[in-house]
């Protein structure tokens, strides 16, 4: 083994133990600042981690702005992230999705749950969309560019640094074309339909892969039936389901850009039986209840309405109050599916979310499916932050019970 | 509304709460005994279902000398159970059922989660088998079976009505050819795979349907890969692996007749290339471990080791055991199916088993799926007793972080 000339970052007494429960990140609060004091740390360096007893719990990217001011790289002491063990983690990565899905469209490197914490890949066929989060990653720009080239031969690569999380990261904010011409619409292909999706004010990557399986079932519940799609953004669900033989599909989002690329979506795929509503879904949901409007199959699939822990409340009723109003313009015998993309909503409270707006109107609830996120977006069990998308397919009866 | 000449049960104050918020069983505990003393009600007979302040809450199959002595048939105080509800309730069911699969094999009825307690009925083409397990559908019995030849017009209904919880419900068993021919071998059809199954000895109705989603999902990770399927039974997530590409499979099962059935079914399937182990399934797994055999794909699928609440912690070791030496037989890139029936294990527990037996044996572990009961087993959300299979397919690797 080569000595990695790594400076030291010392722990706080138990501090290890989430780590060596299966967490990755080290928080700058856990850190022990006597012996090893952050501001002698420059963001995006490496350094080897150790317990207060100074056993070697592995080796870190270190940033001392950020509140997670370590995340794991390896827990070997020796192994620091070089672009050989970068090309070797990608490889990995993109052996799973290759021998899950038939066509090269998928989330390629999903941060921490693929060993590179900080890092995320969408590939779209010869497209690829890199997204870059921490400081430590940001160091390895040019390694993670050359290693998709060589990995996969891309015609285009963009790095669309344009994060949230980087400002925490102390990162400027850019989208750079990388290698290839310009490329300004997203082609992807899900579960057979086809969609374009603008790149430039798209939402994060531009396609959300994590929804993909819960949107390859409501493909069974669709056919001969009048569907509903709230959140419809470029129209994911909705496009699928009239693909799979819905009668009628109404997609619903408050974006312009995204009604939009709803309708070009479906004239894309050969359909006139999409309709759209722009505007807010609450509102829109509230006046198509006025209208006793009924839906077969109603999607429910909001941003994350607990963006944060202080959230929690306003945000749980949020979901409530949603899942009601879908449930209410559902026909006698209808399918809502309800999702959530909210990390701190687990999947337990949204399925007892249903089970209270079930019982305020008096509908016979049966849970047919949850779903979760994609394989291409793979939980750490010892990450919960990691395990954030949920949906439940539920069959609602009136006058049943 | 005619007037239906029911006995009334008076439940405790606050005994209600539990059935508004979604449950259907009333506990033996929570019947006020001195307004209405449970030895005034047959075993089987209808009642109505009274809060302590009067309120009506619905009507009620009693069984006085079960624990679970009231099962809520509706919550209107005026619909008791007749033939026509019954055959209403199996024809909402029959259409769920229809709408989503393609071929005649499912789980037509399941109790409760069908608005039929005491009530299922499983569905293998034109061979119908139900089980009763209260006294309240046994006094339906008659029209049970009337009701499966209208809808249906199967060769065969078997009344399989040797279940553990009869006994409780002071219920003989008896298996009995309620319609048709005698049959011994059910012929199963399931994710496109041929399966026959003796119903003599077989277990419960024969065969289990509620895992069929998680099979479905085997076969995408099948394709080339050497399976390893423990607690096999008949064969059902090996033969779909073989069929589904897998190189070679190898069954353990402690059963004789379960592994003859392997066999059989491996023959049908035109297959060559299954192997079994008749053997305690933990005494198997570590001679396996003890001979260096390594799998691609470990399959775990064992019978509830936490068969009631105070088996919890014993229960709890014997998954962790059991996940640890799954764990150990896999190849260094390794796919490890982990499934539970238990309804004491929540799927947040049987994930943070996994955790921890990663960690134990140092396994990066990323978690791909979490599957749950097939949509003709569903869960009522006020019932958590309805929710009981779960399923993680898991990637290990080794020498990776």
């Amino acid at each position: 083994m080569v000595f990695m000339n790594f400076p030291v970052l010392y722990l706080r007494k138990g501090a290890e133990r989430r780590l060596r429960a299966g967490h990755l990140w080290v928080y700058s609060n856990e850190v022990d600042t006597r012996r090893s004091p952050l501001t002698e740390f420059e963001a995006g360096v490496q350094a080897e981690l150790r317990a207060s007893n100074d056993k070697p719990l592995g080796t870190v990217f270190v940033n001392p702005h950020a509140l997670i001011c370590g995340r794991l790289i390896s827990r070997d002491p020796g192994h620091g992230m070089t672009p050989q063990r970068l090309t070797q983690r990608m490889e990995a990565a993109l052996a799973l999705r290759e021998r899950l899905f038939d066509k090269p469209f998928y989330r390629w490197v999903f941060g921490d749950s693929d060993g590179l914490s900080g890092l995320v890949i969408d590939r779209f066929d010869s497209t690829v969309v890199v997204q870059i989060s921490t400081a430590g990653m940001e160091a390895m720009k040019e390694a993670v560019v050359r290693a998709v080239q060589r990995l996969v031969h891309p015609e285009a690569i963009i790095l669309k640094n344009d994060g949230k999380m980087r400002k925490v990261e102390g990162l400027d904010t850019y989208v750079e074309q990388a290698h290839g011409a310009a490329v300004s619409l997203l082609e992807v292909e899900e579960n057979g339909v086809r969609f374009e999706v603008p790149l430039e004010g798209g939402q994060k990557t531009g396609w959300f892969y994590d929804h993909r399986m819960n949107r390859a079932r409501l493909q069974a519940y669709a056919p001969g039936k009048r569907v509903l799609d709230v959140f419809s953004y470029v129209g994911g669900w909705g496009i699928q389901a009239a693909c799979a033989g819905a009668t009628q599909v109404t997609c619903v989002d408050s974006s312009a850009g995204a009604i939009d690329s709803v309708h070009h979506n479906a004239r894309l795929n050969g359909l006139d039986n999409v309709e759209t509503i722009e505007g807010d879904a609450f509102e829109a949901l509230k006046a198509l209840a006025d209208e006793k409007e009924k839906f077969d199959v109603v999607v429910l699939d909001p941003p994350a309405l607990i963006p944060r822990r202080r959230d929690q409340k306003a945000g749980e009723e949020a979901y409530a109050r949603l899942n009601q109003l879908g449930l209410r313009l559902l026909e006698r015998d209808g399918i809502l599916v309800s999702a959530s993309c909210s990390m701190h909503l687990s999947q337990e409270k949204l399925v007892d979310i249903i089970r209270g707006s079930g019982r305020k109107i008096d509908r016979f609830v049966q849970l047919l499916e949850q779903g979760h996120q994609a394989p291409d977006h793979p939980v750490i069990p010892g990450i919960p932050e990691t395990d954030y998308i949920k949906s439940c397919f539920v069959r609602s009866l009136t006058g049943f019970f």
